[in-house]
């Protein structure tokens, strides 16, 4: 890695921390140069606009969510227990490992009616967490853990509600029966799909 | 009504609109005023300052969610049937009646860190709307539809993670299939809620 492309990854890192805080939305090139100490003018060097900071802080987010959700999961059997953890790390990434709540989850309000490249991008990275989702249930239905006929791409759609109503629950309304409920909720979504 | 309160009213719905569209965080009292076609000190008038503004657009919102989903639920008979045109209101709530979707949803991860009276009034107007659900299932439960042990905040929490799921797949992946998926996974829960 470069030295020019070792502080973009740097100041990606600091970017992503701040998208957790205030939202994608409210991430400018004015707002992140007083975070990290640079001039605006030198994050220029960077990154070209602020659309190109915001796809490539959806880019980082999405690496991130690969190292501390997806990976440990693929590491795990096959099947329900990839799941329980996919969903275990899920559980996290939007409270302890980004303290600031999911970016993916904010954007997605904000950005759904404006067209342009960070959509686009906040579009494809929410696909793929869904077909890994899918994909890590029809695994689960060829080991025999969920029943033959299960949608697989119904059963990702529902486990993505529960997620977000989590983080809706837990960081909004600072519901203490937050965590309980989406274990009982996920648990119900696993009974449905095993019988 | 006084002339004044008509025109705060009027400026109201319009500042509705325009949230649906830019989310309650692009919200601002300058943004509004080019919408509204009044100077920023005619606004001032009428809202002390951005957070007060922000804080009656949700007043705003929630008198409308009652007049258009709460409202014509409530005429419906007790129960199953009341709980169904619920949920089929509040699908057309983020769609067809608000088309730049919940400003609910939207504020929800604007504004979970982030204290003040805006924030406290969203978790308000989001408390009462998931006790609407919660009673709804407990009429249910008297009226037999639901099984006797139903815990019906669990029954909101579910419902409000696949309606918010509808509105990522409709307005930001724009999935055909979601409106599908919606009634899929709303009648997986009543049939959980059933036996």
């Amino acid at each position: 890695m470069s030295k020019g492309e070792a502080t973009r990854q740097a100041i990606l890192g600091q970017a992503l921390d701040l998208t957790s805080e205030v939202g994608l939305e409210g991430l400018t090139l004015g707002v992140l140069a007083q975070r990290v100490q640079m001039s605006k003018s030198g994050l220029y060097a960077h990154f070209a606009s602020k659309e190109v900071l915001q796809r490539d802080v959806l880019d980082t987010a999405a690496a991130r969510f690969v190292d501390v959700v997806i990976a440990p999961a693929l590491k795990r059997p096959r099947g329900l227990p990839r799941i329980e953890l996919l969903f275990e790390g899920w559980l996290r990434w939007g409270t302890e490992e980004l303290t600031g709540g999911c970016p993916f989850v904010a954007a997605a309000a904000d950005f759904d009616d404006r067209p342009g490249m960070v959509r686009d991008r906040l579009i494809g990275h929410l696909k793929d967490m869904l077909g890994t989702v899918s994909r890590s249930a029809r695994i689960a239905v060829e080991e025999g853990h969920f029943r033959a006929d299960l949608d697989t791409d119904q059963f990702a759609y529902e486990m993505w509600g529960l997620l977000v109503a989590y983080q809706h629950y837990r960081r909004l309304l600072g519901d203490p029966a937050s965590i309980r409920r989406a274990h009982i909720a996920f648990r119900g979504l696993i009974d449905h799909s095993t019988r």
